[in-house]
């Protein structure tokens, strides 16, 4: 199984590394990191640096393709290469999937079109532009398309994934051995379920 | 405040990530990835590398130690200027903190003595040898130590973090942002929930 996760600036780094720490214990898989330059990408917060070994160009024919969100996904939602990138790739992969924002990157490639998918709950209304039709679940299957919520979900993705690639033995072995036996020590996770007042003060964030 | 997280080669991503993508988002943190070497540090896996920006040596009074495991903690459990950093660190911090079999570095740099602690659920064993009392839960507090359990604990653990340093307001807001409301596909996350049978196939991996 070849399986690319794409890199950006500004990417946020667990909506990457999720699906990463749980694709990269297939067995046999071959994980890349691609971006449309192999070199250093800072994430969000510039505090960290996460290595694409590989260009886009180098890997074009993924069976699993997974992009990650982040606010670098704003600068590319009108680059072409990286859209292009993405189309090719969704025509012949076995699984296409997003985390958090990155379904904004699959909607504006044109892969989205009446397909449902899930996003962060903050970028529901920008989703819907691009055609796609937009779920509140944690995880969305919808054909080959898999979408996650935002950040955390693309580890449930992730095990998802693993399942419909490999079987749930092999999901239920890759959870045991990451100790996802998950234990929030707080009530706010979803826009559902968080307190409003919560809510109201993120919304309130600049 | 100023948190320092090592890195090492053949650390687990997640280890990292987890704790990172959390405390990254306290209003006003100063978060560096620190090393014995400021360079780039690949994975247990190969397939991903991490930039650690700053040498152990230029992060001495760190606010917050996290210290997270994987396959490479072995090649350190002798290193006696990692544990003379992290004894170092610990006498002045406000938090130490560990994910996974990052609690062996704590123990190997003799800080566990007599201190509840928790880890990877196959390295239990292994922890009681450095002096801990070894906990079964997925974040363990004992006075100032905070110890996660296996891999994605690192996210439990670094919530409960910024409710110590900030208060549950802000550590609600960020689960939020992170969207964390985990809803893992599958029931094999600990030892304890884990079918029988998925114990013993994971046991019996080389």
């Amino acid at each position: 199984v070849l399986v690319a996760i794409l890199l950006f600036d500004r990417v946020t780094a667990l909506d990457a590394v999720g699906p990463y720490e749980v694709l990269s214990r297939v067995p046999g898989v071959d994980l890349r990191f691609v971006a449309n330059e192999a070199r250093i990408h800072r994430t969000d917060s510039g505090m960290l640096g996460l290595v694409a070994d590989h260009t886009i160009d180098a890997v074009t024919a993924p069976d699993v393709v997974v992009v990650p969100g982040g606010p670098g996904t704003r600068a590319l939602m009108g680059d072409e290469v990286i859209a292009g990138w993405i189309r090719d790739a969704h025509a012949t992969s076995t699984w296409t999937a997003s985390v958090c924002t990155g379904s904004l990157l699959l909607g504006a490639a044109g892969i989205l079109q009446g397909v449902r998918a899930s996003t962060h709950w903050s970028a529901r209304e920008r989703l819907a532009r691009t055609g796609a039709v937009v779920s509140t679940s944690r995880v969305t299957v919808d054909g080959k398309v898999i979408t996650a919520a935002g950040v955390s979900a693309g580890i449930d993705m992730g095990l998802t994934l693993v399942g419909l690639l490999c079987g749930p033995a092999q999901a239920e072995e890759i959870q045991l051995v990451l100790e996802y036996d998950p234990q929030p020590p707080y009530g706010a996770g979803s826009l559902e379920s968080a307190p409003a007042e919560v809510v109201a003060r993120v919304m309130a964030r600049p």
